[in-house]
């Protein structure tokens, strides 16, 4: 296809392309990744392995879902025995699969939403999608189809499909695709002033916003715990305001924080809930929203008028992938991993805080749980930082702010997080000399 | 949240809504089927098994992707395999895992795109965001970022994400959301009239086009074979006037044609190519995009300021989904089955003609490889019609159009297809009659 478009391709492009793998790399600047990337063949618990044969502590817990650590045998049970009886079998209109219907019965029991319906799907940025699009739907059903506009806050990650990248807090998310937003329908809010947030409803006005979404505690953002008050601000604004409250638990939904939801530990009570990572450890691609009894009943009124919420997708509710869920939420209650985050946060907290107060380049430690954020001064680079890490034998990732995550495996031991956070304060300083 | 939600809420809902299981179904009107679902619980090769232990002859493959059949024990045991060593690892940045690598390379080896970069998710809508985004980026990085607007065809279906559900040519897809669409810069072009195809790029201006999307045979809009010369005067248009082609070969994909792509077996030579369901079988959630050098090689420059194309997903190369793939491609060339579809098709193609010749209450057959549309007169519901092939012991499913899709495994026998054949003949017949 097509000499004028190869004509321009070739106007901007004068220097050769980097040879490299057929597969794009995420989230990258191809030439800076190439030639150095790290192939990771194994794992086995809180580690990972490298093709070369480098043994690295997964202080990330790769991208904060590898919550129960790697390569687990009776996941990889559970997944075999459900591939010998049925891979899977779709959940439109009349069909579904016995592991689907188990899976949302056994979340349905778990669900930070009393009484929900559960729509299952294939992970974090599947179930943004979804709950905006319920959102919007909801308010078209309801009469009152002005409340459009998605409001999400300063610094927030909600996946990469066309909707969570109109909703991106981080800017460089939403730029490149010639309008401000896909969705044009979003506004940004406050990260952690409620009253910037309850000047902006008035400003925008209720009867234009369907929902507010936010992170419990920001996760890509820079890890940011919620302030004083904002979390209750927001929901109280959408109490007075009939605005959808949409909590993106997919980070800390499942025991990051040492309650099952984070919706528990801040006492919240949301519309919609997304969840994905945690509900399988990363073992299967899947994720969900959970559903609240006053959106979903109109949709199951028990007459021939009753409306239809048109979604689904090929793998909603997919068998080997439920099974694997299933068999990863018992793991979760019977080695009561949820509540060992709980336990180890004061000591999360304290080496974290004590990181602080020994490393003049540490500029602040944000922490909830187990998922934490250490911020460098901007002199010190936080991927310069991680790369050094590796060399250590330990990953850590730069987030936004200069900071660098700190999210391990929910079996962590506390001599593991020492030397982790040691390893950190020895590469901070070494690149700050550097 | 509330009071006054619930209040509204209240007024439109006057019933009780039905009782049903914590699962939303995809797809529904949730009074429709709920007390009535199948629930599959076993497969083996082409047929399923529901819960009451009724063995079902799936002449769908599912959601037009369970090719090579149902619970192969060697994808069940290369997920074991895979997960007992390494369940999974994310390809963000530096990080990339080995099967995700290598699953790359085996797909650049079938590409229907020469030299292509791959990017990996978890399924069809995910690949349809990412080629929309992709297209829209390309332009901006060019310089003409006027070029926005995504046409897409009359009755089209590609996926629902937001991105999907904004391109919805199945109109109800993209209703009830209080506007038009999702993402606004989208519009509808014919389904078989190049001319108007032609018209409209004239007037909406090419320089605020960014691409053309179609499924080369439109799936669930019908089962569509594209009309003589139509996709050529499509994929001429987009050369003629710097427009990418993008061709959506989610269900085309990987043999139902019998060509490992359409691409092929129209001739077509595309910018971006999604794929999904056939890369799997359905075995594990995966999908992507093939990208053209066109589009790619800017972003690999070997320079400090190549631009970066800012996208990724948790299970982007998932590595027990790519293992699961990889040993999926290697079943389908041992065993020949693109080869096979190709072989079926003249038998297929005459099954079907003979029963549109037999029966009256069918209005038209339209058929490509392994993939039909049987279509009815308006007064026989195809639905009623599915129910009761369902109590016969074979799956259909009704499609846009009063259409019955007929899309079995390429590891369907003659006798099989045949005895599918004469039951929905007989199905309509009943359904007719009664």
């Amino acid at each position: 296809m097509t000499t004028t478009i190869e004509n321009n391709a070739s106007e901007a492009t004068n220097k050769a392309p980097v040879d490299g793998p057929a597969l794009w790399p995420a989230q990258a600047q191809a030439p800076q990744v190439i030639g150095r990337q790290l192939v990771i063949e194994g794992g086995e618990g809180s580690y990972i392995v490298t093709r070369e044969g480098q043994r690295l502590f997964d202080g990330t817990a790769g991208l904060w879902h590898a919550n129960i650590g790697h390569s687990r045998p009776e996941l990889a049970q559970a997944a075999y025995d459900q591939m010998m009886k049925l891979e899977t079998y779709h959940t439109f209109a009349r069909f579904t699969n016995d592991k689907a219907d188990t899976l949302a019965e056994k979340l349905a029991e778990v669900s930070p939403i009393p009484a929900p319906k559960i729509i299952l799907n294939s992970g974090g940025s599947d179930a943004i999608d979804v709950a905006c699009k319920l959102a919007r739907r909801h308010w078209q059903r309801e009469g009152r189809s002005s409340k459009q506009i998605i409001l999400s806050r300063e610094f927030a990650y909600h996946g990469l499909h066309a909707y969570g990248t109109s909703i991106a807090g981080l800017e460089f998310n939403r730029e490149g695709y010639g309008t401000e937003s896909l969705v044009p329908e979003t506004a940004r809010i406050s990260l952690d002033d409620p009253e910037q947030v309850r000047r902006a409803v008035e400003e925008i006005g209720a009867e234009n916003i369907a929902a507010i979404v936010t992170e419990p505690v920001q996760g890509t953002g820079g890890v940011n715990p919620p302030s004083e008050g904002y979390l209750e601000t927001i929901q109280e604004l959408c109490r007075d305001n009939d605005i959808l409250l949409i909590l993106d638990e997919v980070i800390t939904g499942f025991g990051r924080l040492g309650t099952m939801f984070a919706t528990e530990r801040y006492g919240l009570e949301p519309d919609l809930v997304t969840f994905a990572k945690g509900v399988t450890s990363g073992y299967a691609p899947l994720g969900g929203i959970f559903v609240s009894p006053r959106i979903w009943e109109p949709f199951y009124e028990d007459s021939p008028d009753t409306p239809i919420f048109r979604h689904g997708s090929t793998y909603a509710g997919h068998a080997t992938a439920s099974a694997v869920a299933i068999k990863h939420l018992e793991i979760l209650r019977n080695e009561n991993l949820v509540q060992r985050v709980h336990d180890l946060e004061p000591t999360f907290g304290a080496a974290l805080d004590s990181l602080a107060a020994r490393n003049d380049d540490v500029v602040e430690v944000r922490y909830a749980g187990l998922l934490g954020g250490v911020t460098l001064r901007e002199e010190v680079s936080a991927g310069a930082v991680c790369d050094r890490m590796v060399d250590k034998g330990f990953v850590s990732r730069p987030l936004r702010g200069n900071t660098l995550q700190v999210s391990p495996p929910f079996i962590v031991t506390e001599q593991e997080l020492d030397d982790f956070l040691a390893a950190m304060d020895e590469a901070i300083r070494e690149e700050a000399a550097s």
